[in-house]
């Protein structure tokens, strides 16, 4: 084992991890070229996180001329997936000129749990319910006192009977409004003070009977967090779409939605459809994206069984698909100070609050589904991807720049496929 | 609007993007800071996606000795969070003298559907079901050549009545081994060629009975892609954790599990910390963390209401944590050969096949979600998430070495918050 490993060098580190590994001299240059320049960006990337020995670039990109609530945004995204910002850039383009994206912010509530076990009467708890709150608030009002400033806060807390999970547990249930941060370390910051203070206070009041913390944190659940984004033409105005007739279009993208909303296999799809722009638009802000992963899926699956998240309605020979999902993120905190780009990637959004960027995200997250599921109930996903995907393929092989380009059109009228491209390279490059 | 805003050079999307946005020159500088000196690594960025303004950079840090199924790791990880490189060193470590992680892959399976309408009597698709197969699997021979060379291909293919959530609405179900490639391209041609083959098959011979392909697309719901992970020692061999002793570590460690079993606020926080350390792989080695996540999170909605994805067993005085969930990745396709780093971090894992991949990566999120759990039912998660935030937040303050020093040392035995920093800053530095 390691005494100390995390605080040796970074070049220590290097030297140590690759000494019994083939080709160590090949693999140390390909982290030292990842390495920034510019020592103090450096050394902000090695404060993010622990053991850093170099960094992972991807590329950063923009789809332009979002129109969102009648403003345009140029919309930061961070993604590897060669199809997913070429799929926000046509569905923005599409809505431009059909009123844009409509969204709004329903709820901003976060939630956490101080999870304990009593064993005593609980009405000796709900007696007491005043003053223990008292007592929590009061553990809390040095970490809650900015937010407060800011208009937010704790909100409520509620004491929860739980006997039907185990024998003497209970939950106290509390909600937070964290204004423009994401707000998990503050929330769980409050929610380890006022869980000591509960129990200094029980273990005072009744000193013989045992109250036992098992343990105090957010919930990634956010179903009080919520933010709606619609698009709406009516059903002539979507246009002939590959050849596809308006009504005919329509029909097909509402029943593909009702598929999703009743098959587990499609909807995980169809909700992954959704997320690969959300999650673009989180990495470039800094956001966790494994919180929102985890909050949009769980939502998804709230009502008992897995679906889709959006809803298409025909009514009245109008077109209308609206995405309703929890997003719980952030533009203050984190990363955002720290990271290079962060900054700019709100600056580009014209510094948005929390609020804004739960609507922008949405109407990102319902672009990218709608790309999504018109390039599949027409040409089919693989035309428009593996296009994307082509020049990443034909980048495996040497090609010279005069090759590449005769490779790119010929494919032009062909299906792409690594199997094609392989087979076009051997027929056509000796 | 931008007419083929996706050519125009870089330099010119830069300031295009820019041009009517405050302080222009100081977000150009930003963007350009994040270009790679190299000219060949920045073009492979760039083709990685489209409309590439820059890079985005994370931290690419290493947990050493991961001890695996007996065999030695250093686990390569991409994450901006903090902790999550902490906690999975740590969990490595403790794991390492206490016989190590356990794994076992139980199934590779990926599927997909097509799915269609079909006007006409059900029976007449079952009658010629042997002939339309055969017409689908030769419709994708030149598709999965090569994949069947490396032992892969089409497993099943199975006809689905589907008449409960739609009329004349029916599925192809198709089922896949996509050997050491993720396969999402690979099952996306197969399945829209074979979509073609059969819509032709059906039409000559009822062209009077309209038939109709709704879409043709893998799915990232994946239960039958499945991985286990095990951690295992006697229970007085945990020792004690943070002052508390094993047999009750072990009865508090099982009963949070046992409430992320039944109540979704706990289990999606529960499972997110398993996916903290699972994306962090996940990126470093190039797979697509959306996938990951739909596939984890759908696979915990399962079966009606969502659920933590790990078990503790306390039988026979011996403590084991099993992580059982579906892993969708490879170590072939997609950004592997075209990134600076993902052959790095495939050559750090002594270049393993998915399958050895699919069990480090359950085995590395077993751990983050070890230390999640072990941090909140013993000192709370603040107490070292906050410490290694504490950088973070003292970045955000103009310090000279030596104040920096001092307020790491004041903060060694005291509570870390955002507010405290803050405190501390405006008393003790001028």
């Amino acid at each position: 084992m390691l005494p100390a490993f995390s605080k040796w060098p970074r070049e220590k580190k290097i030297q140590w991890i690759l000494k019994d590994l083939p080709q160590a001299n090949h693999i140390k240059k390909k982290i030292q070229e990842c390495l920034h320049p510019q020592e103090h960006i450096q050394k902000n990337m090695e404060g993010l996180s622990e053991n850093v020995l170099t960094n992972f670039i991807l590329p950063y990109s923009v789809a332009p001329h979002f129109l969102i609530n009648q403003k345009i945004y140029h919309v930061p995204l961070v993604t590897e997936e060669s199809s997913v910002v070429a799929a926000l850039a046509k569905a923005a383009k599409f809505w431009y000129t059909r009123g844009g994206f409509r969204t709004s912010v329903l709820s901003t509530q976060k939630e956490g749990q101080i999870h304990f076990r009593w064993y005593g009467d609980i009405q000796k708890l709900y007696d007491h319910w005043q003053w223990i709150k008292i007592k929590m608030l009061e553990a809390t009002q040095s970490i809650t006192e900015d937010m407060k400033k800011r208009g937010g806060g704790i909100q409520t807390i509620q004491l929860k009977e739980k006997k039907n999970i185990a024998s003497f547990y209970y939950q106290i249930h509390v909600t937070f409004d964290t204004c423009d941060a994401m707000g998990a370390n503050f929330i769980n910051t409050c929610l380890e003070a006022m869980a000591k203070a509960c129990q200094i206070y029980v273990t005072a009041q009744w000193p013989c009977i045992a109250f036992e913390i098992i343990m105090s944190i957010l919930s990634n659940h956010a179903p009080h967090c919520m933010v709606i984004s619609r698009v709406s033409c009516a059903i002539k105005d979507l246009g002939y779409i590959h050849g596809i007739a308006p009504p005919i279009f329509a029909e097909k993208f509402a029943l593909a939605t009702h598929i999703a909303h009743h098959d587990i296999y499609r909807a995980a799809t169809h909700n992954k459809g959704i997320l690969n722009g959300i999650d673009a638009l989180a990495l470039a802000t800094g956001n966790d994206c494994r919180a929102i992963e985890t909050a949009v899926h769980v939502y998804a699956a709230a009502e008992g069984c897995y679906q889709g998240l959006t809803k298409v309605s025909l009514e009245e020979d109008v077109f209308t698909v609206q995405l309703k999902l929890p997003l719980m993120i952030g533009v203050v905190g984190g990363m955002t100070r720290l990271h290079p780009l962060v900054e700019t990637s709100l600056r580009l959004l014209q510094k948005p609050n929390a609020i804004d960027l739960m609507q922008i995200m949405a109407a990102v997250g319902l672009a990218s589904h709608f790309s999504a599921l018109t390039a599949l109930i027409t040409t089919g996903i693989q035309q428009g991807h593996m296009r994307m995907h082509l020049h990443n393929l034909l980048s495996c092989y040497k090609l010279t720049l005069a090759q590449r380009e005769k490779a790119m059109v010929y494919f032009q009228n062909q299906v792409v496929s690594t199997q094609a491209v392989k087979d076009y390279i051997r027929k056509n490059v000796s």
